[in-house]
């Protein structure tokens, strides 16, 4: 494998999947992009699929790398919940921008090439939040409860709360409601940082 | 139109649906169910998805009912809403189960003919939860807080649990995970609980 090659690869794909979608970018298109023989293509990936996944990929470890600079900070725990609330939020805006979806639970009835995506991404962000949660335990900041479960449940709401603010009816025939999934996600960081905050 | 009438179709109409699922079902069984005409059938009802909502909207009837006693007890803010919850549950595996889908989320991308439904059944459960709210913050048990927010944060989050929970990749091939549902809904209700409880 040439990573300069990949990378020119994902590159291309990536201006691509942002202007036209993923469903009207051909492999032909990101080969003459960059000058590449369709065969040569392919023998990096097998189909456009696989690209997106690896473009994807890539702004996934780009979101990771941002929180994992932001849990080792010295703030307070709260703070950092916050800011991955924040940070998540506008991560998807640009992610789903880019496969020209509103939301992935939408998008993956047709696509279920998405799914290992989506399970790897969650069990990556149950990480981040379990770290977030015990740091404010350990610095009691927060009362003592079972990370995993609580953070299955944060994250599962922040998923749900989004699927359900993007798919409600509300919002046919108009813009994506990007201001519900802000204002109640941020309200459920609220209440859940007065549920487990000690003191 | 003749009540009797319609009650029998509904009651033919759920015992069909019950057993073999909306889709599997025909208006000619319906009909025949009850030994009525076609164009009878016809009369009441102009496809099979009408008596579907109508055969929904009776179970909703029931379970708003259910509440509203609950709401008329003296118990405490804090049972009602745990009650709240757990007689969701039952009432949308019941109701699903009668649909032979799982979320109603999932059936939408089909079935755009009970978006209406939904709605409304989602208004009618913000006035029920405002109401808890409202008696939790009257009798002094929650700090004040704005109700109508809160119960759209509240509801959004039970839809979004609900449906994060029945669709995610491990329930794939797999009985849908009620018990996840339960287990989250219930957290995020204590949660919910300990932010708002005065004292």
């Amino acid at each position: 494998m040439d990573d300069s090659k990949v990378s020119a690869i994902l590159q291309a794909a990536r201006r691509r999947f942002a202007h036209y979608g993923v469903s009207k970018t051909t492999m032909n298109e990101i080969a003459a992009d960059i000058g590449m023989s369709k065969a040569s293509l392919y023998y990096y990936f097998p189909d456009k699929e696989k690209i997106f996944i690896a473009v994807v990929e890539q702004d996934i470890a780009e979101f990771v790398q941002v929180i994992e600079s932001l849990i080792s900070r010295t703030s307070k725990a709260s703070f950092k919940l916050k800011k991955y609330v924040v940070t998540r939020n506008e991560f998807l805006v640009r992610l789903l921008n880019l496969a020209k979806v509103e939301t992935l639970i939408a998008s993956d009835v047709f696509n279920p090439v998405y799914d290992e995506l989506k399970v790897s991404f969650f069990n990556k962000e149950m990480e981040l939040v379990q770290k977030i949660f015990q740091q404010g335990i350990d610095q009691q900041e927060f009362n003592k409860f079972p990370v995993k479960e609580y953070a299955d449940l944060f994250l599962s709401s922040m998923v749900g709360l989004r699927a359900t603010a993007l798919t409600s009816k509300a919002t046919e025939n108009r813009n994506p409601d990007y201001d519900k999934v802000e204002r109640q996600t941020s309200l459920f960081v609220e209440l859940f940082l007065k549920s487990v905050r000690s003191n």
